[in-house]
């Protein structure tokens, strides 16, 4: 194991943290809130020292491997969080060091579950740091990295692929380093256009910079207590169009930037999406119409919730938590389909579940014309034996994970619709369940060790579960060993 | 389609039915139930003359395919289940034939759910059908048949393949009809040695016999209101051992049939589902001693409930549903998790989560050591490529099923927690589920429509998915193509 580069990734990676925190600071200086800018000023000082020490000189042999990627990767989320927490713990927005953890994770994973009891009171540049991660996590801050620092070839294809969601990894170009810096582009060029959608909404500027980081990290804090509820109609259906527009597969953008529309148009997984989110917002619709009594409010707040939902932002515009049961199990169901693979979502992905309603769909017929056997087929591709597996096996491990921390939160002894929700909120980077973890509620209820479960499924979540696992195993093993 | 053998081996199994309907009319007779009676022998005589009109004479082709073989078995467990609702339905103790099919799908399926308010008032005879129509599907009611009629060897393979549980089906003897017998026998034997260790612990002999059948075939009916609550110490221990015993493998059994006790003492499922079990009654017994602060008294409710829930039977002898969220989160787990295949018991089996936890482990020592190519082991031998496949379509086609079910049964708008373990509880063959389902309460609560749903679970649940969804499959397709 090459361990001298890993070490210079994550001292990178917190040495990058310092410049991220130029944002709240500049927030800090232009509300003239001078205790919170000594914090971040202080917390970016203590980044560049901290980083540069682990960070040390480049190793010379630079070359890495499928498993340094993943445990670099898991080290630098974890490294990121644990720095990203110390304005929050210090600045004494939340002073319980775990809180600050819990919130600062649930940002850069772009969860959204928060254990503030109130935002309202909070410094403004808390609450742009906290915006900020959600837009940093979203793409990916390995990926931000690849696009500024040069670096082997293969190397950095194992960092991209240990932090970018999706069964498979599309470089879009054949150099790692391009892709990264396109993909960045398609995500600035999107941020913008809904911050200026946003504020000729009629949205004020500062919720308008926050709910767009939001947006389209797919990340879901807020900056009002009652999340997106106060807003206008126009600025709610801004950004129900806008959390769709980031769930789709960023592929999609790129073929539209390369000009091959046609391609673009055909892909299965974002029809899927579209379809599903069609449907749901259709059922819900009928189910919740006879307590809205209004057409455009009823069909409103149900897009805006499935959208919410379904691309794991976890904005909510009204309490989804009084809807009847069907609404809230089809939200529930939405929570764990996600988003498409390569956007900014998180969730199990609709081409996953594109995939594996397939290779049922494949077996009946098997079972029915023995002598038919077709190959299961997606995006007009064969869908290689090594996918199947390796979707296999995330099933797998994602269950796995689930029902242990199910298990693991429990011992807290709330009742199960809390439990259960919590970690599909949490694992899936959604951001509110349903009952004690309900959008007009918040995570501050369970204990610290149910706490640190939570931000482990937040992680793992985000980066699709086996980096958090490889370096456990890992450590495991050599212990076994020796 | 060979339809004429289709409709051989359903009405075959439809006058099948009317000799197991001798059982509750000895019972009726034995003790003066002369209503019950009338109701018993006419439906008997029902059975024989639709049974022998649908049957017909024998075709001459007898061949069927893996097509026509789940066809036969989905259709031939709805028959059974209509035709042995009726005593049910007209005896007047479940007058609304939706409560009579619930139930009796809840018999033959080994489920044990009760749409029933009291049973203590039924006729005894009423209660002997139900605990038999459990002891009838345990083994496998085309598997008895395939016992009794000799039948081409490859056509009866592929009816025994689709009923039976398990992912691969193990032919203990070359012959399939000799396979069926043995297995017949073991299970007819540990029937007998538990009645007879019930009726030593001084449990009255009605329900001793009860209590055997519904044990025997991992069911759960029983003939008191508080199930198994009444009961003294020494004949819950004894149900305990048997439920655990009747969860194991069948073909453990049949190597010490046959005397290869080391190669018995072996099988790595058994051994799991024994260490499953022993880890499960030991965190409960933490997890509730606190409540009961007796040392004996704890660790048999929690060993009977763990035996209880892992084999799927479904027994309570405590109501579980007030003991602390940690240990109702186990038993939900264990709802899942099942006996072993080739058991009685329902749920995913043991062996399945074995080899799927295997695969994780296998795909992340790949990604630690990428040279490291090791194929996945079970019971000493390489899991094939295909039984992979195989467990791996099950476990998307099951979530698919359980997810949809819970959707529709919300309609009814109950709690989360309550349509989570309803479905839980039926489609593994459970009974009992927690809150509005839990041990003291019942599935009556529900409409109509939802327990055609959960009927339809137990059944998928019961024949392991594949069987039930064939016929849909076929339908629609042809459908399409007229």
């Amino acid at each position: 194991m090459n361990k001298k580069m890993i070490r210079y990734i994550v001292g990178s990676i917190i040495m990058l943290e310092a410049a991220l925190l130029l944002l709240p600071i500049l927030t800090a200086i232009v509300y003239g809130e001078w205790n919170t800018l000594r914090v971040f000023a202080g917390s970016a000082l203590f980044c560049i020292v901290a980083g540069a020490l682990l960070r040390g000189k480049k190793p010379e042999n630079t070359t890495i491997f499928s498993v340094e990627g993943y445990v670099s990767v898991a080290l630098c989320w974890v490294a990121l969080s644990i720095c990203g927490a110390i304005p929050l713990c210090v600045s004494g927005v939340l002073q319980n060091p775990f809180d600050a953890f819990f919130e600062i994770v649930s940002g850069f994973t772009t969860t959204g579950s928060s254990v503030m009891q109130s935002v309202e009171g909070a410094p403004r540049a808390i609450l742009m740091w906290r915006s900020f991660s959600h837009w940093v996590g979203g793409m990916g801050v390995l990926v931000f990295m690849l696009a500024l620092l040069p670096m082997a070839g293969p190397s950095s294809m194992h960092l991209m692929k240990a932090e970018s969601p999706g069964p498979s990894v599309g470089k879009l170009v054949p150099k790692v380093r391009s892709t990264a810096k396109i993909l960045y582009q398609i995500y600035f060029v999107l941020t913008v256009a809904m911050l200026v959608c946003m504020i000729l909404t009629g949205c004020p500027l500062f919720d308008s910079i926050n709910l767009t980081f939001a947006t389209a990290g797919t990340g879901g804090f807020g900056v009002l207590d009652s999340s997106a509820a106060e807003y206008g109609a126009a600025t709610q259906w801004v950004m129900t169009i806008f959390m769709i527009l980031f769930g789709v597969n960023f592929n999609v953008y790129f073929l539209f930037y390369v000009k091959r529309f046609k391609e673009g148009m055909k892909s299965e997984e974002a029809r899927a999406y579209l379809g599903i989110i069609a449907s749901a917002v259709l059922l819900i619709s009928v189910n919740i119409f006879y307590m809205v009594r209004n057409l455009e409010l009823t069909v409103r707040q149900a897009a805006f919730q499935v959208a919410s939902i379904i691309t794991t932002t976890g904005f909510s515009s009204v309490d989804f938590d009084l809807w009847p049961e069907f609404s809230k199990g089809i939200l529930v169901l939405l929570m764990f389909c996600g988003a498409c693979a390569g956007s900014t979502g998180g969730g199990m992905k609709v081409s996953r579940l594109c995939i594996m309603a397939k290779t049922v769909m494949k077996e009946l017929a098997f079972i029915i014309h023995p002598r038919n056997v077709r190959k299961t087929r997606f995006e007009g591709k064969t869908v290689e034996h090594e996918v199947l597996r390796s979707i296999n096996v995330f099933l797998v491990a994602y269950l796995g994970i689930f029902v242990l921390s199910v298990m693991l939160i429990s011992l807290d002894n709330f009742d199960f619709a809390t439990n259960f929700t919590a970690v599909a909120a949490t694992l899936n980077n959604i951001g509110p369940g349903l009952a004690k973890v309900g959008p007009t509620q918040n995570f501050g209820i369970y204990s610290n060790f149910s706490k640190l479960v939570l931000a482990f499924d937040m992680l793992a979540g985000r980066l699709e579960i086996f980096p958090m696992l490889v370096p456990v195993i890992y450590l495991l093993r050599k212990k076994q060993l020796s």
